[in-house]
């Protein structure tokens, strides 16, 4: 049994640890901190949790209770890494939903989050999570740096084929749809619902900060093929739907690039590879990404869909402090833990 | 041919107004005005109207035009007071889409809007421009008071019985639901589409500013039954579905019910009285009021729909600016007016 | 620990039932029946169950296993009443969420839902699961008979009020709003997103099966006043409010009318009675009835959000299965049960 | 002044039409036909036209009057392809909005639509009516067969591309978003707003009938670059969006693609070309596809935005015939036509 401290606690990603692990079998101590609402609590920022989890105290930042054995931090970029060194340097586990520890190189940070990295040591410390990947290792590690919802999804969509045939590949082009979710609960007029419904648009072409972060973790793996990215808002609130397009050099056998998703999704038990193409509903309040493939010639279609903030952000986050402290790895994110019913027939 | 200034050009209600009178028969000049925009022009503001009518500038309020016929205020609450006397004073006509004047007693600025009225002369001298009500007279009269869109709808569902059946009415309750837009298009977190999307709630409950006035014009028309007023948010961008509940002294005979519609109905080409209960998506876009009535004993309801900024506010607008000026009521409103098609066959 | 049967498992209701009865503490075997879909499986009906709970056979109707403890009948109208005898008869407990034992008196079925009831007798000996009242008991009962959706949230923001003021209250008017997925499953093309997407519309005015349901309960409360009740569809899937608006022949005192609702609700965990004005997000997903009254003189305004599915149907099927098996009342709904986390802070 | 009939009047493409030339200031008579619908009338058909255009029967194909100048054929693919070939035998006119000859190969009809295609000489005589594409040209035609959804604003996106570019072109790959209106108006429960709210999916991966009917059309402009396409359905009932993302065999200066655009849409009034990424919404219920383009190394992504019922459908068939008839290019399809308002400022 640990004991956990969510630094963030009454935005979006918040709310969702909040669900999470509340009832997780392994947390003992649950403790909620935030900047900006600090001194109200759980049922006032959230009224949806009257009765289904005992209230909590929101603490300030400047209280923080740093006994206790892991924090997640859930801060807008160039918030968390104000907080994170000083709790690695105590010895504490960090896992940080942010942006500000994915890149491996400091100067990307100048290039794409326009600030000058202040602890660039850490970076090359922490272990990129991305909990259903079987090379993501937290041994020895302090700080997991939880990845980005776009590259959860872009990644386990098209790693399965850079394993397999990274020097077939001559393009990967991936177009992902988000949920409003995702850019934050905070006032905005471009999201109002009376902008949003029944809109949908693309955003920062060319420019959006998980672009690098999906293209330096493809090529650890050996892809090196042209990258593009784009991504666009649904008229939804919460979901995320990721389409890779992805040609090759020659024709491709499509039992074997099945063959190569049914290895890299072996023993992962919150990927789902389908035969069907997937849907956003199927995914929505889950921590499943799923993924379908399809072939013809030298063109490849991945779908995958992911709730972007289970999956994407809180759920993974909890899938990477299940696996490093040993729990099941779906202890507080799937209801049928635990549960004694037997299915006869 | 008139020439026609917009003050308050940025809004959605602003927004409607240029749609309806930029390509208005009756309309020679069209200006613009914004406190916020002012230097901008209408193609940054409304990407989606290049190429539909020429760009305009968007002037500020200090450089006002004093020279045109008629001056449309869709400004927030407390800001059209501050304009609209100096015009009223310089003969100018003058088309108030705030609740500033719409009320008749000083005094319930004070309780309701809670601020002192500073023009409480005007206050006896405007015209509640309720367009499709054969008492409102324009006559005499320069500033026309455009109604709130929860009282248009209200309005044109009671009144047909307050007229008919005052006598007998023992209560009227009326339960609306309106699409996010009519709150405008300044940033909140709680109109978010990450907040609002799939979900619904009321709202101001026995304190919106639009009970007064509905109970105001019920009076006048003779109704003094207790009345009730409960609004809602949709997840939805506009629209407006207001639904009364009545309940009668004594059984009334749905004929006779029926036939008090039809009264009220007759010459006004944008009341539709079906026989059909209405659906928002017959209003979307249009300045119709589509009505239905039910009978059963002694409980009416009626089921009324709008959009709530076309005919709840800047279709109606233009509808009293039509009527005022001796335009077709149509003009600007409906596609069909000057259409020279005939329908054989 | 017991064995349970679904019948009817794969509409909107019957994949709820699944949802919470696959990891319910209490339930040993469970297995599935339906009509139209035997012979598939539980992953093929609802791909978001693969990984969640262990795969199951949907079996035919005419294979039903008659040894199970409890079966849940999730048929249309019209249905339950042909599988329902048979299995009281053999001594089971049913609980039935359809409407097809919620009326006391045969005749109504003649009248509301327009065929002759065939076990009229079962009418009387059943009880109706009005989950979060008082009043309900199921001693020597076997079949329970689930509320319908709307009677569910305006029965308990009437009945408060029913049991304390019956004699001061002058008319009542619910007006409820319901997510499409009311309706079910089945192909409609009213109920396409194409049409229902930002739409809105009462329906079935003076003719609803639910009316006399809702006033069936009211009078044995000892309330006879006059009740109207409109229902209309909102542009989303899921939930449902209700906004009751009750004027009372003198007026009440606010503090009373709020002793009198947190009275009905102590002891009912799944009634939030609050200050604030309900929010269907915050019940969506949910077995909570969130309510919250507002009164000013003579006028009383009640507003309850329900998710229509859960609490509206299966979670309170289960709810009614807790408390006839004695099981925790919260078993199998509420993810914190069985939870042992500690929240020092 | 012509004469124009509407073949297949009841499903959203018939609706759209109606309502572009029920005003259109050329028309001047106009006659609905339906299969499914014969003998009512349009304001049964559709309530939201009542008192805005004049009532219309809508009559039986089998009385269909052959004297009329031009028919839109809105039908179902293949139920064109069984009224088409007579009326051009009579020297009609015919603007088919199906797909029933928008392929130039017979053999391509077996494999894509899976039928023999029965009238192939009208293949090679149709023009393929892109109808803001500067190569269409309407000399000698009599049938104009009107491009898909998706075609019209993936070649759009692309032309401008294949035009300037086509040797420099390694691979193209087209993701698209449609509203739910698309697949029309018959009862689907995939569809159900119950199904669809909040939802996303793709759908035919490597098997849309689009597919090969922008392949076709993109070789005629010279560009044999490989091409995929996935197309998905967004939660909302119109628009569409189409992502192209395009790798080039060498980096292109960003100047001379915004070029070649330029040169591409200039004298095209329903395509605007923006700097900013366009939105459903500023298409929504017009004619226009919005483009913009991003350059960045090898990289291009093209995003364009139409309703998809509008350009996509019944807008642009409306184009067609403005074309051929030389009406104005807007004429029908923009309020401001015929507008005499003058902008001072």
């Amino acid at each position: 049994m640990i004991s956990v401290g969510i630094i963030g606690s009454s935005g979006y990603t918040g709310k969702k640890l909040i669900s999470f692990l509340a009832h997780h079998p392994g947390v003992q101590v649950l403790k909620l901190y935030s900047y900006s609402t600090s001194g109200q609590d759980l049922y006032h920022l959230f009224p949806e949790f009257q009765g289904v989890f005992p209230n909590l105290p929101v603490g300030a930042l400047s209280n923080l209770d740093e006994s206790l054995d892991v924090y997640f931090t859930a801060l807008p970029h160039g918030e968390s890494i104000k907080v994170i060194p000083g709790l690695i340097e105590k010895g504490k586990v960090v896992i940080d939903l942010s942006g500000d520890f994915r890149l491996d190189e400091p100067a990307q940070y100048d290039q794409w989050y326009h600030f000058t990295h202040s602890a660039p040591h850490l970076l090359s410390q922490k272990v990129y999570g991305l909990a259903d990947y079987h090379r993501t290792s937290y041994t020895g590690k302090k700080l997991i740096s939880n990845p980005g919802c776009y590259p959860t999804v872009t990644l386990l969509s098209v790693l399965p084929l850079a394993e397999a045939f990274a020097d077939d590949i001559l393009t990967v082009a991936t177009v992902a749809y988000s949920g409003t979710s995702g850019a934050g609960k905070s006032p905005n007029a471009d999201l109002l619902l009376s902008e949003m419904d029944g809109n949908s648009r693309a955003y920062n072409l060319h420019q959006h900060r998980h672009e690098p972060e999906i293209l330096q973790e493809l090529q650890k793996a050996g892809m090196f093929a042209p990258f593009s990215f784009a991504v666009h808002l649904l008229p939804a609130a919460v979901g995320m739907y990721a389409t890779t397009s992805i040609f090759t050099r020659k024709a491709l056998d499509p039992a074997e690039v099945t063959a190569a998703f049914e290895t890299f999704c072996q023993n992962q038990p919150f990927i789902r590879f389908r035969k069907q193409i997937p849907q956003i509903k199927w995914v929505t309040g889950s921590n499943f990404c799923d993924l379908s493939v399809s072939v013809r010639g030298n063109s490849i279609l991945v779908t995958g869909a992911i709730d972007n903030l289970v999956k994407g952000a809180s759920g993974q986050a909890v899938q990477n402090m299940n696996s490093y402290f040993g729990f099941h790895p779906a202890a507080g994110l799937l209801p049928s833990e635990g549960n004694h019913v037997s299915f006869h027939s």
